[in-house]
């Protein structure tokens, strides 16, 4: 069902990040469903038209003025020099919620060290104009060509002599025998929108709660709540264990000689506090999933 | 495991509503597994024996007395005529927990505009007696025909002018270059039953029990929880912004200037709600979800 | 990204419980990534470097010290004679959350009845050692054959007269017109490891954070929480219904008319429990899921 | 590319016979292709446009004009009655080749031996006017239902008593435990077409020149052809074990002890006629593949 | 298994071409093995080593002497504009057999109907330098943006005001509702070599083998071999008919009144050929199919 | 279909080599068909049933006489040690129709060079039996575990100093960064019987009929039939250049200044041929494939 009387326009990334979008987007309180046969995703929202499309493209079409708002990569922002501004950071991804790194990797059983090693050879990518940027301004002249996709398997094929590919964990790049010898560029997803679009009032207020409810979704996947009783009297030393993330919700039972305590704690710091607040007396830790923490 | 001293024989909905069918049994307390060798689904339920039938099938093994409760639609009951007994709605499908409704669509650059301008015509549908008795009651001739599937696609291929189809959204139906002309039916889900069954104190007491909590899983669909720390002063404010389902359960705290408020809303009205409540002052705002509310 | 500073290497079950494991270890605080290109598990915990191994291999690794720990079955550290300790016992699988059990099945149109009717055949089995164990301590002379999968089918296609096999439900054997007429062996999952890994005192405390939580996580699988308001004076009579697994949370609301309690119950028993807390008075019943209960 | 001067509107069938038909007209001489968002199959023909339907539709597509000629079932021009004629028969389906049958089957371990024995049972069927009309001129009275699907299955579930189903091998009724108590209508694919079409010289023609080359095609599929060096003074004994279809080609080589011959022979023969002409002192026998023989 | 005494590196089209291509390789006698876990595709030819490389990438690979040879499009090379030897045109693909148009299509609702309506306008495309190129010697201004895919339903979506896309039957064009209104470029597949290469004797002859075959093998696609008898009074008239390739063979039989005619002729000429034939009098009549005509 | 009246039970090897199997015998002249709810597959051979087992399990089904012949491996007739008699080897598999081997491999960087450096070492393998007397004959203690499978892996994982493991080509044993050094064994498929049914003279004459057969079409697979017209006065020349299997078929045409020959060659051989054929004067050559050379 289209959109009535839509406020403003959204562009979602197509590809291997579309899953985690949309399922960040129903965390968030919007659903969207791709129809098959369909170009626009339906959005529960009349407020809100949506469109999918590829990470690279949407920041022109945002400069343009053809979306209000996207998410798109700081790669890709960059890559395209397209004049936009940033709302926020999103940090997400269908891994490993790490911010990706573009790096520069060789042949593990090259000699190659240090970038300036690789002065006149054959360097692949995707991510064209700021590869060669990194070289020109570290005065190492490379010769860089475009790679379209499957750029890890150049160096093993003897197609390139060195690549600037982006990854989260490394595995990718050692699984094909490479070696990362620097940094390019670390990049994250990001809420961007145009200078136009903040400017209206009301496309502003809508962003900003777009923005507001990723975020807070965002830190609830990391985030767990725990609820436990205490004993009246260890309710001090148990306060004192507890890495809480907004202030404890405390409330004294109808039996007074034990208190209900609750807290939202990070999901990691769970399986070492878990025995250190059985160990000080505490009961009936139960643990339970959050959809959103503000 | 075959259940030794079932009270119900319960018939589930093949196909299209099959996954969130036994997802909703799920979420209402049972689990329905489908092996792939067998023809009889396991119901972790004693009192219970299952049967994934045809939905056009079910209304004719409900009145026969072959089962004693199903779920099936509203447009299958009209076109099969049987005679049983709607024990409640039930508003849910795979797209969009909205109704679904037969429509009469023409294709798109048709000079067809209302359906008394398709007297002497052709039409597709798989509804067949509920479409005959629509022309007839609206006296306007025309050749029905059964259509054994992919009904949308034949009003472009030229084998009929017109189809009598089902959509939730029409956005297959527009996918199709076809334009809805009129709305023939509006269906959902119901559990249905038979007199008879109805009648045996037994059978009854267990169709209510799964009917409650089917209601139950359904109405926690659409509801989250919210639970926040509101400064004392600040309660009433508060309170008077928040459209909620049950009385919310409000406690003080150990530290007596803030109170514990704890509420079920409506999901749709999530991501407005919260900017006002932050603004009012509430603070460690965190939402979960709901299995069943009942 | 491989842990730099492990204290176990740390066993799981490659194959049928593979998914269900990772997915049990997620809720227990460990997020395990399998990598498509990559021999190690990633796991987001630097104490612990994982390995994805058959589940008949883990013993011998654990006895061999090659690993410290692993998750395998009572059936296999029976079949391969392993000396190991057992941590616990953890009871899930893919299906059920039922032990399984090694039955001796023949065909449903057999005259065989009871294992001393199968002198002189020929018994096929995955698990030898056991099944040859079995028929020798009841005295029974058969030829016991290993047979390399598709075990059910071999009694149809006459290539066997019994066959020896896993189950947890007897669907499956079932459906291949199989009649069981003795259990051979119950088995389910257990957590393993060496005297010398458990010797150690680092690696202990490591194996009992992992068994704690395991055992947490699978508890929460079968319980629910509940939270409703209960007028003060039905409060003796609402907490006599309830089956609590922990001592109830109650709590006086500022309207001192009501109650909140909250309870963890067993999800099986919520299907009954409902409808008598809504006749005792109780309002607001929500019921929502639990990640772990300690 | 859709064609500019159809003769004539051919209507192919759907489904489970779809890749067998469009393979058939392959061999035949024309490539038709389906593309994925596209309603007209593409046909290498500019005298021909072809049309995907449910082989249940086709007769009436044909009797009322829509098609010119079509590929159906014995069996659904029976059920629909449509008046349309016959231009030949055409013995292929995915599996074997053999006409398929319409059978009416009861559960294996039922008492039902003949159909008489079905008096006042309910018996399922897609094809439920013929399976009527069967009873009635037997004088049997039954409850015939339609069948929406998964027919086998609904003895087994106790949603039946018998079924009437079809079968090129009574494999899938056998798996599903059912025995066969009577033959209801043998059935095959028909080349079928209107008589206005057939009134039509021009479509006759073509028509004619598509039956002549499935034919050819069709015949194709069993036959191989055989070559082979025989000593001259053994050919007429060799000429004797020939089972020939076409005379066969018998050449004198340039060694003139030696003569070529050449055949076309059933391929199920082939690995009889072998052996016994390699033993009469053929030499160089090769079988090859043939696309066509008319 | 790699080849130990390789002359020439041939770089074969990854990607919708692969399939096609690893097929037609196959029928020229050359059979290509990619491995699942291996960056080589294994040939069964010492004298090569392949790799599969993106068509858009070979052309540079080769006038850098990383390969010597390989397939890719007419498009490429003027894209990429790379200095290289064009050796054969080969005309294949998956769907046709057709060459292939670069088109210039906008919404078929849309006003424009001819290049120049476009000036101002933004248009999507993969192929960025001959777009420009053709706009430009048209004295046309547009701003010409890098499509990363999907550029078909761009134009939909309100992303572009018209695109430049590849079609072999514009079929995929008309299904997203768009309509031609220029074509930009027609292209096919190529085979190419450096000056290098071509300039060793070696490898030239290595080059020019695989170019026979390959062209042995596509011709071979389109033909297909009849042998008849005719009636020896009927050669004339029937060689007549005849649109033959090669010249036919023709054979006297030990029986002196019939010849044995064998011709090869194009599939598409054999539906109006055969019933030609048969009503000359020839007898016998079988199709097969040819590997490769040379 | 079961047979009626069968000869002979047959044992076609389930899993990887399935469908390759399937293949051949239909190229042989036995259509074999696998119903997916089946257990016996259906062959359209009277004389023969047929029942698809583990490679592994058909060895000990021969020699006890449940089979009477079937398709098993070299490797595995040694690892069981069954008494069987071995009546043809058919070289043929998957990948590459060339015999596998079963070789000792070890990771790529390990210091390991000879068997003989294993000793005290761990060896991974699925073949049991003939790798502890391989090593036992060359006078090495190591310790031979089972592997139930990714036996490739255990290497790199450190669960295992070496594996013995299957390979045709070194491809995957190469893709785990392993390093062969030394080869256990070479092994094929072989047609095997029992002494018992090779006695019986309808059982031997039923087993030589299916090996002369398969052997036919194994033959086939790597031939083709070459067709062409050389002038009839460099006959003699041409016929000097054909490495022909059988003698070719030479005739005279009915222009007497040319002949036609045809001959069957090995498609490995043809590409280097057809450019000489062509240089010496043959005209219209053409390639065909076999199904069968005798």
């Amino acid at each position: 069902m289209s959109s009535t009387n839509p406020i403003i326009k959204l562009g979602l990334p197509k590809g291997s990040l579309e899953k985690p979008t949309l399922s960040l987007f129903e965390r968030s309180g919007w659903k969207i469903h791709q129809h098959h046969r369909n170009y626009f995703p339906e959005i529960n929202d009349p407020e809100i038209t949506a469109r999918l499309c590829r990470v690279q493209e949407i920041p022109s079409y945002i400069e343009d003025g053809i979306l209000d708002v996207g998410l798109t990569g700081k790669d890709w922002l960059l890559e395209t020099g397209a004049d936009v501004k940033v709302v926020s950071d999103l940090i997400y991804s269908k891994v490993s919620n790490r911010p990706a790194r573009w790096v520069l990797a060789v042949a593990g059983d090259s000699p190659y060290k240090r970038p300036e090693d690789l002065a006149g050879k054959r360097i692949a990518t995707e991510l064209l104009g700021v590869t060669q940027k990194y070289f020109k301004d570290a005065g190492i002249d490379v010769d860089v060509q475009y790679s379209w996709g499957a750029t890890e398997a150049k160096v093993v094929e003897g197609l390139a002599d060195a690549i600037v590919e982006v990854t989260e964990t490394g595995t990718t790049i050692r699984a094909h025998g490479l070696r990362i010898i620097a940094e390019v560029l670390v990049t994250n997803t990001q809420l961007v929108t145009s200078e136009a679009a903040w400017a209206d009032p009301e496309k502003r207020r809508k962003i900003e709660q777009i923005d507001l409810l990723l975020q807070g979704a965002l830190r609830a996947e990391s985030l767990v709540g725990l609820k436990m009783n205490v004993p009246s009297d260890k309710l001090p030393e148990i306060l004192n264990e507890i890495p809480c993330l907004n202030s404890p919700t405390i409330a004294e039972l109808t039996d007074t000689t034990w208190h209900s305590v609750e807290i939202v704690v990070d999901q990691g710091l769970v399986r070492d506090l878990i025995p250190r607040l059985k160990a000080e007396g505490a009961e009936g830790i139960i643990e339970y999933a959050l959809n959103k923490v503000i």
